[in-house]
């Protein structure tokens, strides 16, 4: 993380924030409250009457599309040396011509225009939502599974992406950059519980059990801009998230930012603390890269938040592009 | 494809095919009725009343997931050395002890255990929808661009993956196995308009203009075996197809094989007939590997189909995990 | 192993060679005569004095390259669903004029024509060298190096494949094949210590300190055909390897078939004996898929082996292509 | 490359140079003098004879390393959107105690501890030679070979790395650097055919036909540090490269820089001149990235190079570790 710093953070605000608070030594993974097999944490909350609940108040046929563009040069975390986005062509209408990968010789080859192209990518890029596996405390995620007895070769063998059911769910945008009266929130900015509480006032937007609660901080405006967008992003405090969970019982929680939380960390012994609270405390998946600017544009603070992630074997993440439908009132 | 067909068919059957109807000279990519620029064809269909009309019947809060798994060893497209999905670590909660990637000490990376994967994978992988640039005529595809002017070193420039829109739609399921009263259609078995008509009849079920219609073919029993997958599957006859765009007005076709259509091809020119009748000629994208097993026990056969595919810039295909929302009546 | 076995084995044969020899409870790990940071194990056989020796002997300029090609379809070991060879192009004359990556212009890409492209691939794919990281026992390789301490998330601290030196030494070729008369040894054939003293002997060829050696089982005129390469080779014995470095004191061994070993294993709890062996046991890198087919053509027994494998920090092998070039007598 | 030269050159640097020279409107690939399906080049000038003229001359058995090594964070590329080099676990001791990918139970994974990684990298990574396909004009290269006929899917059918042959010749370091009494040649210097000629002088080395010619900048006491090696590097003018070649019958040129040839370009219509003068106009291959520290503290300026580059079927390029093995006078 010093590493990741120095690159985005001017050294006396770095060593200003490690003066601050040292970890709970007693703060350890989460036990499910939903049994000692469970994988999916708070998505538990979910049940076929809560997905009914928010189906029956539809308003129409307004969608929003909160996911965004996967694209060579897209932003990606690079402090770890983890893969970009990439993708690349197998067959074009003008190199199966001359290859003849399948055999059919040349005019059919011209007749028949192929095009195939693949893909490659960290699973934490784009509009995505991290699995419970994805940070842990002591060696432990969620639930006590250890990665001692669980982490294989390819992935976790428990709390994988594949275990996340489709998400039906009452979603409430926090709109904090709009309710700062700011288009976005300022560099490192570190979004606080007063925050939240204010935007939802404003917004005249409650909270409840269950919700996907995805907070703006305006940040995506610059996507298109790989470096400006990563760069000391703003980003949620420790408070910030215990007030979501802890106060507000929401399932899911996510933003409009790279890594949804603010750094430096606001712990001496954990770097990314919102983290390993959220997904190893609380059980708590969190959707990174939210795209939040048309819910914002046109003020929808509660909608159907309705997304499926890719069902990716053991993954820590996957890519998901969720719609979010108005609710009526 | 004779490679391919060499592999899967017996020579005799192969032959038998080739002896068929000869392609219609005349045949090529379709021209817009949604004007020169339009990239998504009969996705055009798509309005916020057609969305309002199905979201006003939804019937509860059961729902259904209409995707598959990725993991290594899953069912792929081989035939023409594409490339395998592939998932791997890098980060573990052991390896960052050792390696310190974010150089914050190995009392830190003791504390805070992190996991990172990434995966590379063929678009035309999974459930997946295909974008109209993956199949043409001639060196063109669907509304008359020509992959001269348009393909590029990293995909095509027009008529990607994302461009798609989220969808919502009616759905529906033709369960021609259960009409059959076979629990998986044949090998290379080949469904005609009839199948598809007796099967609907059967259900009791209307195509309607707009739809999202997926044919059962029992196949995806044996998903899990990908070589079984894979060998010489049923699939869909161009009479098939027709009936289901010029007859039936559907939006998007899909089913629950590897390739949509039947092999060996019906036409003596063309390898994939149904492919380029569908997306070159038509502008109707189509759905692959859709895991149907579930509507088809519980005899879902009408539906909110909704579903929105990874927006990946220039693909010839994404990811799709939709979900399915039964209807009222 | 029994899932690679039942692929190419009859299970009789299988069974067989289970009721063989226990793996001995004491074999461990070795400690290295060259001191507790050796990582590099019977490589430090060769000195400046070494390779003079061989250098002084060039019988002229006739090379023989003794590797092989890297294309899509390869041979490569796919019993644990490790990666294939993927070869793909990230610029193209044609695909610059459309995308301009670089912004240059249309006029400039038409008139300068651009090419570039990517590969991946498992390390252990083509003419390669195995770094003494590869295998180990009990969680530790050659010279105790332990997993625990040395492994990190993106290869191994200690041993990789960095520290090979470039090799300049005395080559042999054992054509075992052409001892035993037959152009190819026949598919499981396990190469016995006899084999290998009675092909010098017919060669009228002496092993050396610090040779190069290098059997040849004729499985290479397979290679064009990857199925039938893999499937069920001929391989080298435990003693035909005790005979090569205890014995006769080799400092790299070698031959031209995938795993240069024979399957099944001779001990009930190793399945890769020969390998741990050398590697852990001996520090003794293997490479294999040589090409030996013009040495055998030529029947040139003994030579300078010069080859220099890439430098891919941590990694548990790396591609080379070394020359052979005969020696005067 | 105005995108390149933004990121590395002042802006005023960069008009200077466009104002230059224009290119020569009747500059067309080379027609090979070796026949018209030569597709090496100057490669041809290796013979038996010439290789064991260099080889009758060594001078004993110290050898020099002339390649660098790999690793997740090195130099690349990357103004095009190129792979960067990764690396990358599919088998470790701990991991396959969890997956048992071969299904050979927990108490055999135990005791065999089996580590196994894979690689991607773009071809024009590390120490490695440009295939005569890298570079063409007008759509052509070497040889009139044209992208419309010889470019597939997978690579050019022509001219590919794995046509390159085993290279054993006479190798000259031209120390640039050294002559001019500096460390390493300051930011964007661009070498003259002077600068070599009085370096040449000044070693008092002579070049001869079929002479691998290595020039030392000094650059890559900057490798460790991707950022700082690749920042407008010096590099070669057009015509210190046709000195190389057309007065002094250079058979394969190189440097220690990234891209041997210096930035912005001399030419108004091309943007990489030495690169298509030396590839598609002479048959020249380049090697770059070359380590010549080495042989410039000791002042060995003429030695044997032997080196043998990875047969990538079809590629613009392949990593090369060629050694340096000094001559008697």
């Amino acid at each position: 993380m010093r590493r990741i710093l120095q690159r985005t953070l001017p050294i006396s605000l770095l060593l200003a924030s490690l003066t601050g608070v040292a970890d709970a030594a007693d703060r350890v993974v989460g036990t499910s409250p939903w049994g000692p097999s469970d994988e999916i944490g708070r998505l538990n909350l979910m049940t076929p009457e809560s997905r009914a609940a928010v189906l029956s108040r539809l308003a129409g046929g307004v969608t929003y599309d909160l996911s965004v563009e996967y694209f060579i040069g897209m932003p990606s975390w690079q402090a770890a040396g983890d893969p970009h986005y990439r993708m690349w062509m197998t067959h074009t209408p003008h190199g199966t011509v001359i290859d003849d990968p399948l055999n059919v010789g040349r005019p059919m080859n011209e007749r028949v225009s192929y095009t195939g192209a693949a893909i490659s990518m960290y699973t934490h890029m784009g509009t995505h939502i991290d699995a419970l596996n994805h940070f842990g405390l002591d060696g432990k995620i969620w639930n006590g599974f250890s990665a001692a007895e669980h982490v294989g070769d390819r992935g976790w063998q428990v709390a994988g992406a594949e275990k996340i059911p489709p998400i039906v769910a009452r979603g409430v945008l926090i709109d904090v950059a709009a309710s700062k009266g700011v288009n976005m929130l300022p560099d490192g900015y570190r979004v606080t519980r007063d925050d939240l509480k204010r935007a939802l006032e404003k917004q005249q937007t409650e909270l409840r059990e269950g919700d996907v609660v995805l907070i703006r901080t305006g940040r995506m405006q610059r996507y298109a801009d790989a470096d400006a967008y990563m760069a000391n992003p703003p980003g949620m405090g420790l408070e910030a998230a215990r007030f979501l969970v802890e106060d507000s019982q929401a399932m899911i929680v996510g933003a409009d930012n790279l890594s949804f939380e603010a750094f430096p960390s606001e712990l001496e012994t954990d770097y990314v603390p919102v983290h390993t609270y959220l997904l190893a405390e609380q059980g708590t998946p969190i959707i990174e890269l939210a795209y939040l600017e048309e819910l914002s544009r046109d003020e929808v603070f509660e909608f159907a938040f309705i997304g499926a992630s890719l069902k990716l074997r053991g993954a820590d993440a996957a890519p998901i592009r969720p719609i979010a439908i108005p609710l009526r009132k």
